[in-house]
């Protein structure tokens, strides 16, 4: 296998452990619709990269099998056991409850190829459907096992985590309104926005685990690194990939006016990237912008800042031992910035 | 003083502290119109009966003045020191974010007799502001310094409630479209919805200070009694205060066909409670339809539930020792029945 099919490999098999692991621990029970909406975008699809980064570091540390045996019983380097999978699952939730009040606060119709939860459901479940995760998220965090210090250490990343989410939401909102948003603004928006969750899936295994904060420390700044590599690959995608590929309306953030470093670019080599696309425009009129913005030079400048942050991501792993699993995470670096959807 | 009069200064006394205590943990800070949406209805308000009950059942538990003379650094039974009013805190920014929520999904218009937050904002800060306070609860939850354990198990105990509260609303929101609500399905609703959050309130300070399992149990009981008759009373309030003294319309239930444990007596006496006010009512058809309700028996039916319920959970603190905080939260209990907003 190529390097770029074992990591494809490994983010299917972990993708199925944590979708095996949703169903167990996240079953449809009284009242059903509102955990039918709850499980709803998360049946949808998904490529579960929060908790396979999550999964693949908790075994570079403790040296396990790659994949591991059994991530319930999950070895630490201390001699206990621990529910890894669980910590995953929390991750994964958190990414799940974000995306439907996201949804309902840009008013997008589509995710992942199906309507969005207030879509399908209503304003009120939708609503109810990201509070029920919210709240599940923390279960499963304290559902590990592992030792109560790290548990609380666990949370505090996790809930830390939830509070700078909504802050970058917050400001994604704002610059919706100012024409004067800076890169580094936006560059610090994605990081609360988008890249503290990789961040909390990166630092919440080595936490867990019980190493040293040094360690913990790096792993965030890997999560940090790699997902604002994500968000900016998102925004690319957004332009490049066709919408079935997408699940959603190409260019829906030229359409929708939001700032992305890929805009904010444009905007600086004199491009009005208020009007480069017209209103309801069509697909010809979204490839016309796409390629002005190329001309501009805006679309390698955002792949270049991309693959920068990689490898940046790919040194803070260092502090992991060498072995299959620290392979894989390098793998899975280059995979956000290279993937086509 | 009589004692009802002892019991309105302590929970302005300590009203006064949660108060305090909130401006200095939920300050505003970037992004500035996030936080200022978060803080906007705990400004407008709010009596603080649920912090005032975990600050009280810690002082009787532990002994000290009451008021403690710091609750910051809070003596703990086995000699510790906590900040027990990071989780009053906690307890309360939870109550906020699902006012916040909740108004979002009733489509309220006033709370606390000013427009609610997504009037006073708009749909995407509401959420957000909903959104941040929830992981912000978590961080308050998590900063009492208590023993690990301690703390996860208070974590725990929150993370669960909020679950329960979002089932609780699921249930409201179903019970609207159905005609054969029964009382037992109410009172399992307004549990869900309304009590588990008191029984938070009274257990948290139980767990934080290492009671024994037994009276955390049975502090958590008298919360969801106590809690269940402040819903009950919510009920009767209203229809029979004052749209003023309310701080919003009198009699909104009616007009948006909720279910209460007024209405589902009522229309077991044979009353068509769907056309009891007409559209758009004025102020005589409210009164006309309580008159219809009181003749019926269903006012007088509500209040003695409460009254039973209050009855119960005082006997609940039998394991809180003798002393001036445990006079207080029986006072309190009666106190929820007989306010008059």
């Amino acid at each position: 296998m190529t390097t770029s099919e074992r990591v494809e490999s490994a983010i299917a098999d972990r993708r199925s452990i944590v979708n095996d692991a949703i169903d167990d621990q996240l079953p449809v029970q009284k009242p059903e619709r509102l955990y039918e909406a709850s499980r709803y975008l998360l049946e949808a699809g998904g490529k579960r990269l929060r908790p396979t980064i999550l999964l693949l570091i908790a075994e570079s540390i403790s040296g396990t099998a790659s994949p591991a045996d059994d991530y319930r019983a999950f070895p630490t380097p201390d001699g206990g056991r621990i529910d890894v999978l669980s910590a995953a699952v929390s991750i994964e939730v958190i990414q799940s409850f974000t995306l439907i009040h996201d949804d309902i606060m840009d008013d997008d119709d589509l995710r992942r190829g199906v309507p969005s939860v207030h879509r399908e459901y209503d304003l009120e479940t939708a609503i109810l459907a990201g509070d029920t995760l919210y709240s599940k998220a923390f279960e499963y965090m304290l559902d590990t096992g592992a030792p109560a210090a790290r548990s609380v250490s666990a949370l505090d990343e996790l809930a830390t985590t939830c509070t700078e989410i909504c802050e970058g939401q917050a400001l994604d909102v704002d610059f919706e309104s100012r024409a004067d948003v800076t890169t580094d603004e936006y560059l610090e928006m994605i990081e609360f926005k988008t890249a503290v969750l990789y961040a909390a899936a990166a630092a919440t295994p080595a936490i867990l685990l019980g190493c040293e904060q040094e360690t913990i420390d790096a792993l965030h700044r890997y999560g940090l690194d790699v997902g604002r590599a994500f968000q900016i690959q998102d925004d690319l995608l957004d332009l490049t990939a066709p919408s079935d590929e997408l699940g959603k309306q190409r260019g829906s953030d030229l359409i929708e006016g939001k700032r992305t470093v890929i805009t904010l670019h444009a905007r600086d080599q004199g491009i009005d990237v208020e009007t480069l696309v017209p209103e309801n425009p069509d697909e010809d009129d979204i490839e016309t912008a796409v390629e002005r913005l190329k001309a501009a030079g805006s679309i390698d400048f955002a792949r270049e800042m991309g693959h920068e942050l990689i490898a940046d991501g790919k040194d803070r792993l260092e502090v992991l031992p060498e072995n299959e699993a620290h392979d894989l995470l390098e793998g899975i670096a280059d995979y956000l910035v290279e993937r086509s959807y």
